[in-house]
């Protein structure tokens, strides 16, 4: 499939050619939403297309979330992936298809699934080594759990917002050390996490544990998340039940889910686990993804994270959090955690490129060490496509809102 | 309201007459999952007798959720609860009701609402300070932050389930302070948590908050809700980002959820909060619910949990959730936490009971630290009717199975 090229002008280098289409949901004037498939700069609405060829994958297109098409399983993913780039790459097609092409200025994107649970990650051992020693910079900075199992908690899936989405800087409870008591009002200290996350599209059953060998049969795709996080609110409130109202007024997502199948050429070795993890956790060669991430602020790179650097990989997360014997949803989305690489340029959050804000950040011909009003995140991905090019993850973009001035009556 | 009674036999003094009227969900025989309305030993099925009077109503109660009944808000809510009222007190509509009334032996109860977000607090100080004492013996029992803010977390919504459900005891890695390494196996410090839960009705707008006053505009009722834990999975897990595996693999919450409206009697002023809480916690008097609760083990009562020993009140949990600009959704479920009073025979939790498997309980003619394969748990609750009389709460009920001998293949 790599060497096949979509008709479509513009396709080709733009990371949106026929070696990826990414799925998402999109609304055109006055339409209802539906699922679009992304090729170049367009948005083919594929529903009415199937209609009579596979009627399965045409009435879970029409649908306002990528929901019903997630919950139809492996095979169904393939067979409309394989329809979609014959459709896409026969010439002959080219009249019949290009009415359901709609170009991306036309189209408004929605938050491409409906979330069932949201689990957040913890697994790059730089980001939580770095965090360590920032927050506990006496002691060890890891703690003694960390290798051995994937640390990771339930976030609000309700919060979820797309791409685009502006985010007001949020209120909470903030006490710094030497404080008397806690003091209520806007964070002061707003910081962005960049992330990848795990989509998943086939549910599992209460009591059955997913085996790390079955995340292809489970996850549908990958998305780029970005889990905003109030640092000081975050700080007073995490002990002993974890974070809360520091993640929980927002959580970023691309408006585009990059199928699994489309990230065969990603996948690389761990850079190893020591100790051992326990069977349930053990993975063989090609378990991680070498992904490139970029963290822009304001129009400047700031970040250049690489997942392949990451602890833990997709397939861990998502046995360790079944192996208990909790169920999977169609809908679920499992976050990696901050993705920071080894070198100060490849961190993912502000809290360790400004080291807990003891070196601010130089930001164009600003400095920053925290998120400033006004500011505008961008997160960006891409991936090695089989035929040598790249494939372009969804773009995660959004803005800092000031404060609510009074945020109660 | 309280006055009246109903004219169906052994409604009166069973804790289920009209001052009660719970919602929850069941199917008789082969018929879809729809609304019913608990009344003694019966279920009545509302919908087809409100069409024509109340067509929204209606539509509602066909569904096999309460959400979208929850989803109408409270001024639909106290149509239905006046109009059920007036059909099961007037005996001359008893001919054109009974038909649409199922004998309890005869339904099967279903999860009576889909859950959105489940979020679960650590409101009671006597819960939390015997914790702190249990795992922390040498430092402070309660955290800085803890009567400065209601601790929470959340939870896994995809595996609550309903009364009656059996819970597989899970699996997951333990370690004592003194192994030198993790270890796989089923958990062997399996616990329950007596609890109350908050069911939302009516969601709010992301960065809009909800002020303590508006519980009653957002809150559709209360069920009983125990949440089950590993203890040894979560010891070992929980830090830095909270309880995760060891709490995931399930949550029972009873199948009736009795409304807010029917609770008018059972608000009492909370034991007293010092230090005074920040103003968008502040409440005003007759903010606590003095409801009992009862924890059964294998058919003896092991514990009296009373409600009204705790700290935080239900309006202080939901305006704490929303604070930072988080928006509820239909069927977000609020946990009080494990509801613990001062004197031992009212620890909700056998953690608790037990003092962390110090001091083995009686129960019957053995002893409990920890739940046992076989054992069943009753939970259940009371509350003060307006009459003088009292209401029942839905029970919550669970038997433990044995663990899976081979989780994964």
């Amino acid at each position: 499939m790599s060497t096949r090229q979509s008709w479509g002008s513009g396709a080709a280098g733009s990371g949106f050619d026929v070696d990826h289409l990414p799925y998402g949901v999109f609304s055109a004037g006055t339409d209802a939403p539906r699922v679009g498939v992304r090729i170049g700069d367009w948005v083919l609405a594929p529903a009415a297309l199937l209609r009579g060829e596979h009627d399965d994958l045409a009435a879970a297109c029409e649908a306002a979330s990528l929901n019903p098409l997630m919950a139809l399983g492996r095979p169904a993913w393939r067979r409309l992936r394989a329809w979609l780039t014959d459709v896409l790459t026969d010439r002959s097609r080219a009249e019949q298809v290009s009415p359901a092409l709609h170009h991306l200025d036309d189209v408004v994107l929605q938050l491409p699934f409906e979330v069932a649970d949201y689990v957040d990650f913890y697994a790059s051992e730089h980001h939580a080594t770095n965090v360590g020693r920032i927050l506990r910079p006496d002691g060890e900075p890891l703690l003694p759990n960390w290798k051995h199992l994937p640390v990771g908690y339930h976030g609000r899936a309700g919060t979820v917002v797309v791409s685009g989405t502006d985010v007001v800087r949020p209120h909470g409870q903030r006490k710094g050390p030497d404080d008397p008591a806690p003091t209520f009002g806007p964070t002061r200290r707003l910081d962005l996490e960049a992330e990848l996350g795990f989509v998943v599209g086939v549910g599992s059953v209460q009591g059955q544990p997913v085996a790390v060998d079955d995340l292809a049969e489970h996850v549908f795709g990958v998305v780029v998340l970005n889990d905003w996080s109030a640092r000081d609110v975050q700080a007073w409130e995490y002990v002993p039940l974890g974070p809360f109202l520091g993640k929980s007024f927002a959580t970023s997502v691309s408006a585009w889910v990059t199928p699994l199948e489309a990230l065969d050429a990603a996948w690389c070795d761990l850079p190893g686990q020591d100790p051992e993890p326990l069977p349930y956790l053990r993975v063989g060669p090609r378990a991680g993804l070498d992904l490139n991430l970029e963290v822009e602020l304001d129009g400047v790179v700031v970040s250049r994270p690489c997942y392949a650097a990451m602890y833990w990989s997709p397939a861990q997360l998502l046995a360790h959090t079944t192996v208990n014997g909790a169920s999977l949803r169609t809908g679920d989305l499992l976050g990696s955690g901050t993705v920071s690489g080894p070198e100060p340029g490849t961190r993912g959050s502000l809290l360790e490129l400004s080291w807990g804000g003891r070196d601010p950040l130089r930001v164009g011909d600003g400095e920053r060490t925290f998120l400033e009003d006004g500011d505008e995140v961008v997160l960006r991905c891409s991936a090695p496509a089989g035929g040598g090019g790249r494939l372009t993850l969804g773009e995660v973009r959004g803005r800092v809102l000031p404060a609510v001035p009074r945020p109660l009556r």
